[in-house]
């Protein structure tokens, strides 16, 4: 790769380190960043080491914020007593879009997976058992519901119901819209098994 | 968008702005940059902010690079009496990868494209005559096989054909390796027009 000058063959390298990034894209990303205005890269770089710089971990909840407390936990119109325990910023970004969920958010992020060497230590967890040490109603477990969500929503459950904490896990079944036949076999049987009267 | 923190948005929505980048994939980029370490985003800004600043076009060849005159233009091992033109630095590089090519290039910066308001004046044909004064045996027109690419193809050899410059265009056929079932009626038109005595 040293077609072109060395500045370019950095830019695609480290463009390259980027999730889901090939090579061909990076080359096609540092072609188009050379051609945009100075002040536009120096903003996009600038954007990045801003965020890098100022976000951290809210000492409540443990979402990504800049402030100490996020606005969710600092919040006085939001029920404390119910949390809702996500895997990352962005499944909690995708229940506060909703617009109806009024409870406070707990962030993993992650889930337990021994296949990959992480577990139940190395997410979020010590810090929901010492906010399960407060008055807490309801934790409502929001893992995705793939094998290492599953496995992380039970372990949860194992170690909250003995506080006497209602522990609840969102229902597993059809998405709205969602066409039975495109639909597969587990979800299917998910959502057969977890009917409800109506 | 305001369920994230203000620096977060700023970053998703500065990588939304490069080309294929959704807002979907910008957020991953995104989180994915706020879980790197510091350093590597550093290096990762600064590569974007040194390529901008330090590239510039060759003095001759038009190309992107970090020299005055780029090393393909500098070498004396090069055959400068011909000169392949080709759209972008990037199809440079394509035909410099072969290893086969000895001549030196001349890099327009896209193409003829009457639709997108790019006429002749907007590319880099004007340098090109320019280093047609000097002694030139042959131009090889290189530029992609779309409807721009043989628009400025065509109006190239119409403006250097009369200098009495042989002018050469690469060949238009079938993909070595390529499926004849798969291919394009005009693909195969157009290797049957540019059949070869074996």
């Amino acid at each position: 790769m040293d077609y072109y000058s060395g500045y370019i063959t950095k830019l695609i390298e480290e463009l390259s380190g980027l999730p889901g990034i090939g090579a061909k894209t990076a080359g096609r990303l540092a072609f188009h960043i050379l051609d945009m205005p100075g002040e536009q890269v120096h903003e996009l770089a600038d954007a990045m080491v801003h965020a890098k710089n100022n976000v951290r971990y809210c000492k409540v909840c443990c979402t990504l914020t800049d402030q100490d407390i996020c606005p969710i936990c600092s919040s006085p119109q939001r029920d404390h007593k119910t949390i809702m325990v996500v895997e990352t910023t962005k499944d909690m970004a995708a229940y506060e879009k909703t617009g109806e969920y009024n409870g406070v958010y707990h962030v993993l992020h992650g889930a337990i997976n021994p296949m990959a060497g992480i577990g139940q230590n190395d997410i979020r967890l010590k810090e929901l058992l010492e906010r399960l040490k407060d008055d807490v109603n309801e934790v409502i477990i929001a893992t995705n519901s793939s094998v290492e969500g599953e496995a992380t929503a039970m372990y949860i459950s194992k170690i909250v119901k003995p506080l006497g904490i209602k522990v609840t896990r969102i229902a597993s079944g059809v998405p709205v819209g969602g066409d039975l036949e495109c639909i597969d076999n587990v979800t299917l049987l998910r959502a057969l098994e977890g009917r409800v009267t109506v």
